[in-house]
């Protein structure tokens, strides 16, 4: 049995659209019953607004296939008590940590957690400085990172996502994050056990070298670079050497069979 | 002979106050002929600013004592052929690189060096994410860092520094930066040659006990932590241990005479 791990944006849709062969990959994967998973690093939209993007862009799927970020933390901040939270999150996003307990937004100490996610044009001195001083009062609070993607292919752009300003609170705090999202090991594993399976049966197929290749393959997936989404030749050329490059995810069936015969 | 560096923010002044016995330190050093320089990382203000500054306090400095990441930058920049520079420094800071040709302020890419100093609350996501795109631009412009000071303390509180942002920019590019201040070694050799020193003959004072205690120890020069400015008591819990913590620059003659005996 084989199994699939497959990343959204830049790999499924970029901006508005879907990318061409997407929907029909996504077929195939059905009509082939094999098991899979959509792992993502969003967090600037919840759960159900992802589902319900895909779902208006053709591609049908279901809350529960979508492992993210959010819906990690929030397990984890309720098993480690890192209450109240410091939320940097974007309005959206916050019903996904409904019910738990939250600082006052002006607050700059007192956090059980500062939760870092992808805030985009929302960042600037003052938030960052806020959650630095969050990050130094005392009792220090855990520095929550919701997944370590370093950019995302914006509409105009190359545009900054959560690892950056991460590293900036880590190295100006002393702190170190936990890292909800790609490419920390644990999400892979999280995900692979969701689907039943082993990483040695897992595909794994996304736009970023570090979080989606580079993080599948340290957990012991196969780890496949799609030329879309957020994909420069640059990335061929660092440490990171994937398992295959293709033009895009309407490749996949056929390099999926290739490999099977 | 012995000679000594010293850090200004934190030690001998703090926002626009001196600190009590700053000025009697600075006589003590004249009057025992100490050759010393004064090693900074501010880069909020040009070197003219700084002299001007120190002197309304009754500090009487010259510009030539003062060892600060901007005049260092200039003539990395020049050496190297780094230009045009995107400069990201305060509108005042400008007057120490003028005569060197400048990016276009808009422009995305282009640059022969990105230079980030303390800017403070101008920090936004556009400007950040702006010189992420100049160096994800090719061919690869340098990134230059006016100091890595991690933080400061500010009239309400702790503040960012340059550090963060650098750290930040460094992962989302995946470009290392050339250090021109503190802690990065070449600086502190810099100094200490400047006086005609070696580090083994050389003292450093500072607030920072990563900045300015931990670099001097790395260079080789004894590094003396004060409990003011930036100071936390957690500051001693970590790996760097200081040759000496004293209450303030005021203790620095009595601790100096009695290391002679």
């Amino acid at each position: 049995m084989q199994t699939l791990l497959l990343d959204l944006d830049g790999v499924l849709y970029q901006d508005d659209h879907v990318i061409d062969g997407a929907v029909e990959t996504l077929r195939w994967c059905k009509r082939r019953n094999i098991p899979h998973l959509f792992v993502t690093n969003t967090s600037s939209r919840p759960r159900r607004a992802l589902v319900e993007r895909l779902s208006s862009m053709g591609l049908s799927v279901s809350d529960q296939q979508i492992f993210a970020p959010p819906v990690a933390a929030r397990d984890y901040l309720v098993a480690n008590d890192a209450t109240p939270l410091a939320l940097f999150v974007r309005k959206a996003t916050r019903e996904d940590f409904e019910g738990l307990e939250l600082l006052d937004d002006a607050a700059e100490q007192g956090a059980g957690s500062v939760v870092i996610g992808d805030i985009g044009e929302a960042w600037d001195f003052a938030a960052l400085n806020r959650a630095f001083r969050l990050l130094m009062a005392e009792p220090r609070p855990l520095l929550i990172a919701l997944g370590m993607s370093r950019y995302a292919q914006g509409s105009d752009g190359l545009v900054l996502d959560v690892a950056p300003f991460i590293k900036a609170l880590e190295h100006a705090s002393g702190c170190e994050a936990v890292v909800m999202g790609k490419p920390a090991t644990e999400f892979f594993d999280a995900a692979v056990r969701k689907l039943g399976a082993s990483p040695a049966q897992t595909v794994m197929i996304g736009d970023d070298i570090v979080g989606d290749v580079g993080g599948a393959q340290a957990t012991g997936l196969t780890g496949i670079l799609v030329r879309t989404g957020k994909f420069r030749p640059r990335d061929l050329e660092g440490d990171i050497r994937p398992d295959a490059v293709l033009d895009s995810v309407a490749d996949l069936p056929q390099w999926w069979e290739n490999r099977d015969s």
